[in-house]
Parts: structure tokens; C-alpha cells; sequence
């Protein structure tokens, strides 16, 4: 008799986002008196860049012919050369070395993340913030890395709180336990905050101390602001032996429906005297075989003059939304994070609400979906995620339906 | 310290295709007589069909509008509606009753084959064929099914034979060691061979029987020309409660650089009370995020009836070619199988050559690129694997020389 992978069945099954959804289905079956603006899941609403869509007409032209058609990618890390160069020449504008054979072309950092365990032992200790991007969490679970699930934390996680008090950015380890995989994302999901140089470069220190490997998830950079916010962990000396770094065309460029990213893996990041960009090679080399030509082709037009220019209009749209949000919630009174370099904003329930129960009065009283802090993890509770991917007008919207409801 | 996943240091360094590589560059080096043609890998070379390029160019268009753009495909298993009920369609044209929520749009078979695995328990006896595509092999090794390699086999697999004897078709276990997880490929990669009806029921009886799934890889069906031969395991009775089918556009309609594939696997398929189904869905959704919108609709134009007219056009070009190359390489004196319901033509090595051998003297002598057997395990020593995927002209050539040589 097959054995199914017994932790599964340890998973919780209400995850987060089906909740919001039934929620929501039970709230609009009884006819809401204002129509719902959904600001709760991340997914980018703009059309993808002109200069996008240019190049994949072009490329699917191409596929069309003998001449020019393309069928498995046959180079380095199964991406073409003109992806990988554009993606080590972006890196090198901001300063960092990055080795074209050292760049891995997928479909979506969630794959990624969730796929890189595959390179790493059952065995090791992995920590994650508080609140944290379901992902890391259910897919080292899956793995039987979490332990079980008590209801509230999984048993062999180490977690890391991140609260207003350390500036949503987590401290070290406090007692004995050393992690061995570390997850940290910057902007982060779902507070908004970012680390600056300083709070990265001690667990840069840490994890070469001790062996240990942050798994580094940037997909949001591209909402960096201010000017001294590392965008990528290898802005950080001591990075490229100790980290592995995440990112996608997702929020950057609206790819959420084309489908691409890449992780970055320095050949300096050794372990046990094997090279783990070596371990990804050959892990995405046998279970996967590289992402459509015609996507290939869009993701490299995003760093065209022209391609950078547009989708830095779209990335200004959002973050004007963040700050329509921002600003409206503080002035309803409410205390507020987030949404400068990032897009999501972070804001604490007024007293008296626990996380659920006000997402159900936004939802109900003002029709607005947004997602409750309490569902990435403990230290969530008490809090509220909003994203600014939203339709302008529907955005000033929410906020104004919000404000009027807090005056009550 | 980290620990590193200790099953991938177990896997054989020497890989079939790029030690294929490797000699096929050091002989280019030397300034071969006669230009290069190269049968080996299996990849297609025809452009996709017109009807896709239509599709996939409207889809475009559609993604650079805000009306009409698509971000995550929120829909059942992460695909559209549109495309997986046009997948269930197609298999209701074989009398197959397939509901949508039991396929999974993917990336390519490939990954599916691969990350199949997380669902199941390390401690399952693997059963592959021999030959075998190395997929099935190196992703249990990694995962730590495979126990140990010894230079030739790994000690903790089963072997099926698949031989001349026996028409290349496993026959069931003879000892008592009851496999839970058995890979079948049917039309095989890499023997060309095809399963009939009553094979596969002798198998899926024996699955049933034992609790065990089959992993069923039909990749190749688009090949099939005979009648009775089927297409999909699930025309045999009982397998919906003992296999799961990996299907993919890759051969069927050109698309190895367009990446989509599918994977099917009943709500009846039940173990341990629990529905595989569910577990693949819960699987995908945490470490996947569909595939892209304009790849999506390129897949939907391929059951369109002038996509799939197209489409017949180019699977009758390729196994024109393979008549081609199995008539002459008959007539040539040789021994041949293959090539009827298939892209893939397997030959004996003549008396007194290996599969090494040959396929040297095939690369020095005649100048022709083909695939080892023995690369594709123990099994395989003494035949030789051909592709249909070639160039007409191309094709015609290599037969011509390989016969001139044998003529010697």
C-alpha cells in the first residue's frame, strides 16, 4: 500500500485566503448595501507595459516560423542568455556582482521558495517572522521541518515576532536555538515595513557565524522609495556566502498572470564543501525544464530604457494608492505602517477589535475586503493588511468609507 | 550549519545527455567530414501551429488592456475554465468521463513527474521501468526512495525489464517485493513501444490489488496510430482508483519553449482514507502558481478543429520520419523497434558493439548524433535510440549514411 506524505495531514485547513473568501460569498449573497472594493489580495490590476506586450508579440511571431521558432531552452540554468545578462546587468546599476550562471529563471518565487527546500536536509531549524507569508511556513511543514501544528505555531519553528516595538524587523535569536534556514522578506509581506543596511547586515553576520542560510525574498523591491534601502540582500557584505535571494516580475512589472522570476545563488554560498547554486542546478535542471520563450522575452523587455520608464509609471500609480490609504487611516485616528516602500499598509486595529472581527466591520459596514492580520501568524493579531493594487477612484473610495465609519 | 538535502550527493555525476554532449563538441573539434545531424535529443523543430499563434497573439493583446488583463488565475486547481473543460472534452471524445477540478494545468511533465513525489511518504518502494527516462529515477533519488546507486543500478528501486522478450513491456514482479509507486510510459521513451489494453489492465488489476499507484506518462500519445492501442490509462477499468496520468502539450502540439502540460488524477484515487486529488491541489496551490494566461489560451487553440487539424499535420511530418528511419535502418539489416505509435525508434546494436560503441562510430563514421541505450539504464546496453523529430531532409541523410556505413 502507498504511503501519502504524512504532513499534509498536519496542514490546518482553513488557510487564510479560502476564509476571506467565504466570507466574503456569504456577505454578498445578502445583498450589501454598497458595492465591495476588494483591497485585500495582493494581485495587480494595470495592464502589463506597452513595450511588453511589444516583445511577446514579437517573440510569438517568431515561434510561429521554422526559421525562429524555439523549442526547450538549451542554456546555462535552462534561461536564455538575453534574460540572464539583462538580470546581471540590472543587479550591477546598483552596485552588486552577480554572475549570469548564478541567476535561475522560473515561474514564480512562490515556486521557488517553496521548491528550494528540496536542496536541504529535513534536519535543519528554520525560522520565520512573525507575521510572516504563509508559504515559507506550509511548504516546510510539508516537508516535515514545522513539526506539528498546536493551533496556533508550529512546534520545531523558530519565530521570529516582528511588532511595531522592533520595527517589524526581527531581533536575533534570544535563546540557544540556532536557526539554519532563515526567511526574511524585505519589503515585507504583509507589514510593509523594510530592512535598512544595518538590521540586514546583523543577520548577514549571524548566518555566516553559524552556517546558517537566509532565504531572502525581494519580490517588492521595486516600491523601495528611500534612498538607502537595500534592494537586494547583495548589497550586504558577507551576503553572497550566506544568502539566496528571491525575485519576481510579479508586483515589479504585473506578471501575476505571466508568470516569471528568478533566485539568485552565488557559487560562494558553500556548505558541507558543496556549492548550492550547483544543488539548484541540478534540483531545477531534473524537475524543471525553464519558462515559456515568449515570457522569456517579455521579462527581458522590462529593462529596456522604454520598459523601465513604463512599469516605473505603474509602480508610481500603487504607491500613490499607499498613500491615499496611509494617509486616510491616520487622519481617521487610526495608527498606521507601512506603504512608503512597500505595497502594503500594516494598521493596528482600534481598541477592543481583534483582527477578524474587524475585517468582518470593514466588510460588512463599509463593504471593504481587506485581509486580517492574525492570518500570517500570532504576532499578527490585532492588525489589518491593505494593498494599494487597486483602481484609484476605488481606492479614495475605501479609504472614505473607512474614515466616515471610524467617525461613528 | 545548514544541512544540505545528502540524497542529491548519491546521484551520478555523468548525466546521459551532457556526457552526449561532450563528445558530440570534442568530435565537432576535429572538423567532422561531413556536417552534423543530430537525432538524439528529443526535441521538436516545426513551429507551433497557426491557430495557436492566433490564440496566444489575441491573448497578448488582451494582456496589454485594463479590461481584459489577467492577473493570478484565481479558477479551480489555478487554470482557467476554459481550458481544462476543453481538456476534459478531449477525453470525453475517447468515451474517457474525466470531471475539470481532477486536472492540473502545469508548467510541463516534467515538473509534474518530479514534484509528484511530495505528496507521497519517502518510505515507498519505487518500481521504473528499464529503460527508463532518468526523471522518474533522479527525483526519488532525491528525494531519498532510491537508497544507494552502485555504477549501475540503485539499491533500493525495482527494476521492471522491458526487453525484446517481453515487447518492452514490463511484466509484473516476479519476487515478493510489492512496489507502491510504478512509472509506466506509454508510448515509451525511450523504446517507442506501446502498451495494449491488456498489458495495462494486468497492471492496473495489480495496483488495485495491492494499494500501489501508477504514475502514468503518456506524454507520446499524440503518436499512437494504431486502433486498439489506448490513449490514456484511464479507458482501462479501475485505474481511476489506482493511477495518475501526466499529459503535455510539449510533443503533441510543438510546445518543449511554450511549457504546458496537464496531470490528472480522479477524486476516486483514494489512500489511507485520503484523496490524492486533494493533495496535489493543496501541493500546487502552495508551491505553484499556474501557468501563463497567453500560454493557457495557445494550449485551448490546440482543441480547436483547426488547431487540432493543424496539429495532425505536424504529428504525420514527424512519423513520416520515423517510417523513414525505420524502414531503412530495417533494410539495412538492423533491428528495429519503434516508430509506428511513437517519435521514438530503438535499434539493436550490431554484433559484437555496445551501446557506447556504436554510437561513436555512428558520431565519427556518419556523422550522425544519436542516444546511447545504456544511458537510459542496464536494460538499454545494446540498442541505440533514434528521434523522428528531425528535418525531413535531415532525416532522409542520416538513414542514407547510417546504411552506407553498415554496407562496409
Amino acid at each position: 500500500m502507498v504511503k501519502i506524505n504524512e504532513n499534509f495531514a498536519k496542514l490546518p485547513g482553513g488557510y487564510l485566503f479560502p476564509e476571506i473568501g467565504r466570507r466574503v460569498r456569504a456577505f454578498s449573497a445578502e445583498n450589501p448595501p454598497l458595492p465591495l472594493i476588494r483591497l485585500g489580495i495582493g494581485d495587480v490590476t494595470q495592464p502589463l507595459a506597452p513595450a511588453v506586450i511589444e516583445a511577446m508579440e514579437k517573440a510569438t511571431a517568431e515561434m510561429g516560423k521554422k526559421e525562429t521558432f524555439r523549442g526547450y531552452c538549451e542554456e546555462v540554468n535552462a534561461a536564455y542568455d538575453f534574460l540572464r545578462y539583462a538580470i546581471r546587468d540590472d543587479y550591477k546599476l546598483r552596485g552588486v556582482e552577480i554572475e549570469d550562471d548564478e541567476i535561475f529563471v522560473s515561474d514564480g518565487a512562490k515556486s521557488d521558495c517553496g521548491n528550494i527546500g528540496d536542496i536541504f536536509g529535513v534536519d535543519n531549524v528554520v525560522a520565520v517572522c512573525d507575521p510572516v507569508y504563509p508559504v515559507y511556513v506550509d511548504t516546510n511543514a510539508m516537508a516535515g521541518r514545522a513539526g506539528d501544528y498546536d493551533g496556533e505555531k508550529w512546534t520545531d519553528l523558530v519565530y521570529l515576532p516582528c511588532t511595531a516595538e522592533n520595527g517589524f524587523f526581527p531581533d536575533l535569536p534570544a535563546d540557544g536555538k540556532v536557526p539554519d534556514m532563515i526567511y526574511i522578506c524585505s519589503p515585507n509581506n504583509p507589514t510593509g515595513a523594510v530592512a535598512t543596511r544595518e538590521q540586514l547586515q546583523t543577520w548577514v553576520d549571524y548566518a555566516n557565524k553559524h552556517g546558517s542560510v537566509i532565504l531572502f525574498d525581494s519580490a517588492y523591491e521595486a516600491f523601495i522609495t528611500e534612498p538607502d534601502i537595500p534592494h537586494s540582500i547583495f548589497e550586504i557584505p558577507g551576503a553572497k556566502t550566506c544568502a539566496i535571494e528571491f525575485r519576481s516580475f510579479s508586483k515589479t512589472a504585473g506578471f501575476t498572470g505571466n508568470r516569471c522570476a528568478y533566485t539568485v545563488i552565488s557559487k560562494e554560498l558553500v556548505r558541507d564543501g558543496v556549492s548550492l547554486n550547483r544543488l539548484w542546478n541540478r534540483r531545477q535542471g531534473t524537475k524543471f525544464n525553464g519558462v515559456p520563450y515568449v515570457i522569456q522575452r517579455a521579462a527581458e523587455a522590462t529593462f529596456t530604457e522604454e520598459g523601465r520608464k513604463q512599469i516605473q509609471e505603474t509602480i508610481a500609480f500603487y504607491l500613490n494608492n499607499a498613500k491615499v490609504i496611509r494617509e486616510g487611516l491616520t487622519e481617521a485616528g487610526l495608527t498606521v505602517y507601512g506603504g512608503v516602500n512597500a505595497p502594503y499598509i500594516w494598521f493596528r486595529t482600534p481598541e477592543g477589535y481583534g483582527s477578524w472581527e474587524f475585517f468582518d466591520k470593514l466588510l460588512h459596514e463599509a463593504c471593504v475586503v481587506t485581509t486580517p492580520g492574525a492570518g500570517f501568524g500570532p504576532s499578527g493579531e490585532g492588525y489589518i493588511r491593505l494593498t494599494a493594487f487597486g483602481d484609484a477612484e476605488d481606492t479614495k473610495e475605501a479609504v472614505r468609507r473607512i474614515k466616515e465609519l471610524l467617525k461613528k
